[in-house]
């Protein structure tokens, strides 16, 4: 069964429907699998094929069309009637001749809806430029439109019940993040600790269990600190180094990222250990400038302040709207921690704000993940912020 | 370092160059993160935001083109020199105003490429609508063409240092599947199970670690289990139920997946063991028709005839070709093993044959990992084809 009720999910339909008919859309086609899951309880690894929710103006429930080997899967995981899930044969897989969008159409002319106004999520994940050609072919009285980003906005505040699975992926994080520290060790292969915080990623905790994240760990050592996006290799470390953590736990696809730097050995370099107290008194700095109606670029100016006293600069934004999602990202490409972005803090907002300083040939991270609250903010997560210095 | 000498990629750019000119395309926009990979050994959780490889027949290396933080990673992972890297600044990043593709526009049309045959990939992951839009509004004088699956097809028949890494992700495998047979049973909770399974995928052996594969575990149990793509729950196993266990392992991002079911309890309904039977009696009959120049619709044939025998039909494929890749897909999307397919078998090529037969509320899945031999084929990891019965 979906992890929410049934009422939930007709809200969020409510509010997507009033989305689309602002934006002068009848039918939004949605391919983002975190909107299909926030729009219907969709679960399944099954985004490697086409796959769509469809939300009509003229229909109460959305329809869920995908592989037919998935049909069952959501079944299983919506609160969709059987009447409303539609299963493509076998033969729209990876073919040069057809395409499963070639089926979506069929679905969307069979209700009538081939002349109307017809919203595609252009730069979503997993709607493909060919997919997009093979719908406007098979729909050519229909008019489309960019309806980009349209749900993810509905997501963009949450539920008590959303915030709930947020903060219980904070709770198991932390046991993450504490493995992750006890782990890495000079002599131990990267592997081998990697392997241990996968274990706790998904053991979770005695309540409650870990899902997947949208992004595996991403843990760079030694040079490639410098660098954010690196993962692991079969090495042993070596000693008088630091090891970036950029980790995270889900939870019923709700995650709570959260990232430090450890350093290995004795001696951490000033340079690291001055970078981490500057860092950290940005981060104070920019969650205590937090509460609603603040702006995000006003989070991040007050960060860029603080490190501006210390002579550093950060090209990139500083935190980012996540909570549902997918891989490849947690992140959910609304609203961003940076210069530009005026958009209004809310209640139950949820950001990561990640502080990460990617220098010449070393680094440092320290991220939380947060709710916005009626006057400030709540970190889902409760961990030190400061460069963690293991002595091997 | 990339983990393939630099004259094995030189010798995939030219095949790729060959290609593409047969294609008649001048210059190719690689998006697919395992294609990238192939041509340069990029390797990083980067493919959240668009990135691309350009190959031109007028250049000796490709270029790479990615978000700014990421291009040190390129540094690290690729054999390109930097004067081929190249970083967007960060106001690219999920912004209404810009896109990505704007800038790698402006690196083609900058190399003098702007009037040339471009090719893209229509249907790969991560090359959204919009950036094809993009493309083509900035680069109005190009000729467009579809380039997909272009450089998969390169990938089809594998070197002998890429069957190494998959017969290596085919010993981690073997232990991976024991993990799960031994950790599943009645009043664990599934994600425990899961938990040590992933801990046993990223260990990997003594001798060589595991990377994260592709997929992550798909594992649906009980009536759950007549649909392939669900995950894992924290409910605690049953007794008298099934569990599909379809698993994998990785090695420098080549897959070895491996696919059983298990019954836990003494009593498995006839139905599921006389369907375990007849499907072990398919796949070897399947895997004895495989050599070279055979066709893969003929190996399907086999199959359906054997289980015809028993009354039973399979609407999907039964296997397709899989090696290198990323999330969200280990398949490569080129030739399957299905009714049509008319690719013949050579030696070097290698496929998850994947015998999944889903029914009302039950299934029952076994699967191999295997290269075509010059004399017929070889599997990459060595474990029991049955089903598997746990006596809790």
């Amino acid at each position: 069964m979906p992890p929410f009720t049934k009422e939930e999910y007709q809200a969020r339909i409510k509010k997507t429907k009033e989305r689309i008919t602002d934006a002068g859309i009848d039918v939004l086609v949605v391919s983002d699998p975190a909107n299909m899951n926030y729009l219907t309880g969709y679960d399944g690894w099954s985004f490697y094929v086409p796959q769509v929710v469809i939300v009509s103006t003229e229909a109460t429930d959305p329809l869920w069309v995908g592989r037919g080997m998935d049909a069952k899967g959501a079944m299983h995981t919506t609160f969709l009637g059987a009447e409303n899930i539609f299963g493509y044969p076998d033969r729209y897989v990876q073919s040069v001749e057809r395409h499963p969008m070639d089926f979506v159409a069929d679905v969307i002319h069979d209700r009538g809806w081939g002349k109307r106004s017809i919203g595609v999520e252009m730069d979503a994940y997993y709607f493909s430029a060919r997919g997009y050609e093979t719908l406007k072919k098979n729909l050519p009285q229909a008019k489309f439109k960019d309806g980009n980003l349209l749900v993810s906005w509905v997501r963009i505040i949450k539920s008590e019940q959303e915030i709930e699975y947020m903060k219980q992926a904070g709770k198991i994080v932390e046991r993450v993040m504490q493995t992750a520290l006890d782990s890495v060790a000079p002599g131990v292969r990267e592997c081998d600790a990697v392997a241990e915080i996968y274990r706790a990623q998904i053991r979770g905790t005695d309540a409650f269990g870990g899902d997947y994240p949208a992004i595996v760990p991403m843990m760079p050592s030694g040079e490639k600190t410098a660098t954010p996006h690196l993962t692991w290799t079969d090495a042993p470390y070596g000693n008088e180094i630091a090891v970036n953590l950029e980790l995270a736990a889900c939870r019923n696809r709700y995650h709570s990222p959260l990232a430090r730097t450890m350093y290995i050995g004795a001696h951490p370099p000033a340079k690291l250990t001055d970078t981490a107290d500057i860092v950290v008194e940005g981060m104070h700095a920019a969650l205590d400038a937090i509460k609603p109606g603040v702006l995000c670029e006003q989070v991040e100016e007050v960060w860029r302040k603080v490190i501006a006293r210390a002579g550093l600069e950060k090209e990139s934004r500083i935190g980012y709207s996540m909570g549902l999602n997918y891989p490849p990202d947690w992140g959910e490409h609304t609203a961003s921690l940076r210069p530009g972005d005026k958009t209004a803090l809310q209640p139950n907002m949820t950001f990561h704000m990640i502080l990460g300083m990617w220098m010449d040939d070393w680094g440092f991270e320290c991220s939380e993940s947060f709710r916005v609250t009626e006057t400030g903010c709540e970190t889902f997560a409760d961990f030190p912020r400061k460069l963690f210095v293991k002595n091997g």
